[in-house]
């Protein structure tokens, strides 16, 4: 275990141990992988997915780039699960031996696919290039084997079948660069997943909240444990940023759907005002959302997290509609001059204080002429801190229509973590802001 | 094959397959990588680790929390390396099974290491706190096993020796929290495993470049293989800032050392431009180096890059030294208003112009008092191209006292890799700058 979680995680991880029907052993082949050069996100990703439709992965292996171990691991890999997924091994290069031991290790040989062969061709033509040679490997497919063509690359997704105890078994030969691998997977593979026998009905939602942890949300959702009825399962999935809530069920669609609801319903009313979105969504997508549909504007003044902030807002396509700007005021000088901190307020409280966060929140509203601004204070490590004022102190400011105000928070020695920590504070904290303003307040608002 | 590299990378990959003596098993313990809950970080630092010892990694495995499954894979590792390395399932929840599997599978008990179990304590008591009971378990160790105490956590590194056909063999179990690991790894892990027979003396040596890519490296680097004599390598590692080349050789100390010696002086001599510096550096930190050196400090005004730039240099400690503030002017008028950016140069060139990146990069150093302005202003997308400035169009400025330049760049449509690509070229414009200030004309410069 690399973190430790709530019982309700205990509770959600446990089915993975009841040995579903579909067991799936994830193959990454790479030497790429095995030196440290490229981190095996593809696996992770591919384990997300798996569990998502209620498979679970069993075992994930990384082999080189050698036909003997590739063979070898998907031969046991055949023999422990009956759905086996590899990445990597299937370019146009000498390296790239996927093909050639999948076709050994199925004792069969190696036929053109004329389809592919052509379009492969027709993609090199669109660019005026001929096919080099090499590249005619990328329409090699093991006799017997579903080839299907990749829209965004040349290496197709190879399919074949195999026996398997728990009945018929599906190898996946995937390429592995991670979109085409992501493309081929949501495309063909995974509906291939969910027809095979035993394979469960997973109906499931993701709930996103912000500014809460683990063990605060455990104390929550006392009680939770009478909407976790059989095959209905609640799992917390937390990161740096949000804790995700994942509701599953693996009972028929009609009694899922059912139990799902009530479960939500129950989560919505205990842990509600944490909760800022569903699925993908991201923080700062639904903060952009909630600004245009309130027709509001923001702009930043940062001290200690030094454009974060503004560089995670900037990161919502289109938040030019709503973002302004802001100011990165790490020189004291700066917090006067261009955001009209006073001076008197700096020698008196001291940069990193309630009275210069305010100040720094107003002062970019006035200046950049927004409805809202945001400010962040603070010593971030690992140097900097002061008895009075040790690393880890942070203030964070909002300016509005309603009024300005500050709140302090405790932060650790990492300053990488910190960033993270204070600017999501921050997104919550204006997060809850437009709320209070949509709610309490819509009229002043809108003439702000 | 992940990704594809020329022909340099090939040749330093070979020697990975001539299955040196010494081979590595990397196994995780965790349902939370096998469900894609956490990325298997850690298995890729241990990877990149051996290889800067000269040890091949031959297998990296990851399997759920569960006896039979730690213990197969665990039998299965110990035949094929005479080096496993085990992170994962040593605290002290019912979920971490790792010490009694490893009892198991060695055929022996486990013991109370009371060093431990002091050490253990005294943590707990150092906070004032009572030791909860099932941190017992952190100083159980099996019978013959040799243990080393968690300077940062509770659960100790297991160290076991067993049979194997290459000789004896070194089985490592470390906690999966990534630090922990590390360190462990630093300090006893792998000192033992370089005194192993069979282990390479291995030299080393990256030099990090900037600007330069793959297939252009090759190129300019033609005739290296007169100095890629029989063990000596070298190695391109490249990801989206960086292009790190890793020069190692596996012959004897005095001979690798001259033979490196000579290989970096021709590295140096074609491509040395490109070099920024070197191991474990960064680019912003390098560049803070230079600054304060130089008694030059630095602002800068992002449009595109949306604060990504400032947060870069900020992230690295120490910045505030160097690093003044800067604007995020994403609006137009928060250009015209904090930079000074005329409204005639909007109107006539538009805000994704050499003129405008120009005015934005004087307005900054003018209006923060800094020795050098940085500026970017583009179109990142996925939306707001046109014909004329279609997405990826992106200009970047620099002022300082011996001028004010513009230069254009041709990013893609990725959104986030536009952000990192266009960031790294502003900083490698920075570092040329600054080589030329205090190269050419560094009377000026102090006096700017």
């Amino acid at each position: 275990m690399v973190s430790k979680s709530g019982s309700l995680v205990d509770r959600s991880w446990r089915p993975l141990k009841r040995t579903p029907a579909v067991k799936a052993t994830i193959l990454t082949i790479g030497d790429e992988i095995l030196i440290g050069q490229i981190v095996n996100t593809n696996a992770a990703w591919m384990g997300e997915r798996l569990v998502e439709i209620g498979v679970s992965p069993a075992k994930m292996v990384v082999v080189p780039d050698q036909a003997d171990r590739i063979a070898e691991s998907l031969r046991e890999a055949m023999v422990a699960s009956n759905v086996v997924l590899v990445t990597g091994g299937l370019g146009p290069t000498h390296d790239d031996i996927t093909r050639d031991v999948v076709a050994d290790v199925f004792d069969t040989t190696l036929e053109t696919d004329e389809e592919i062969l052509s379009i492969v061709r027709e993609r090199f033509a669109r660019r005026g290039w001929d096919m080099p040679a090499s590249n005619h490997s990328q329409a090699l497919v093991p006799a017997g084997f579903e080839a299907v063509a990749n829209p965004a690359g040349t290496a197709p997704l190879l399919l074949g079948r195999f026996d398997h105890p728990d009945g018929p078994g599906l190898l996946a030969c995937m390429p592995g660069v991670p979109y085409e691998m992501q493309h081929f997977m949501d495309a063909e593979v995974l509906p291939r997943i969910r027809c095979m026998e035993g394979a469960p009905t997973i109906i499931q939602k993701t709930l996103l909240t912000v500014g809460i942890g683990e063990s605060h949300m455990t104390e929550r959702l006392a009680g939770v444990e009478d909407y976790l009825v059989e095959g209905v399962q609640l799992a917390f999935l937390p990161n740096l940023r949000t804790l995700r809530l994942r509701l599953s069920s693996t009972r028929s669609q009609r009694e899922g759907h059912e139990a799902l609801s009530r479960l939500e319903a129950f989560i919505r009313d205990r842990a509600g005002r944490w909760i800022f979105g569903e699925g993908e969504e991201t923080l700062e997508g639904v903060l952009g959302d909630k600004l245009l549909e309130a027709g509001a504007t923001v702009a930043t003044a940062e001290s200690c997290t030094g454009g974060f902030v503004a560089h995670r807002l900037t990161n919502v396509p289109g938040s030019s509609d709503w973002f302004m700007g802001g100011v990165v005021s790490y020189d004291n000088a700066v917090k006067v001059e261009q955001l009209g901190v006073s001076e008197s307020t700096l020698r008196e409280f001291g940069a990193v204080s309630e009275q210069t966060a305010r100040e720094m929140a107003e002062g970019v509203r006035n200046r950049l002429r927004t409805s809202i601004g945001l400010s962040t204070t603070g010593i971030l490590g690992p140097g900097g801190g002061t008895e009075s004022k040790p690393v880890g102190t942070f203030w964070m400011g909002i300016s509005s229509s309603i009024g300005t105000r500050a709140v302090r928070l405790r932060l650790g020695n990492d300053r990488m973590r910190n960033k993270e920590r204070a600017s999501t504070a921050l997104l919550d904290l204006l997060r809850r802001e437009l709320q209070r303003m949509m709610e309490g307040d819509s009229e002043s608002f809108h003439n702000s």
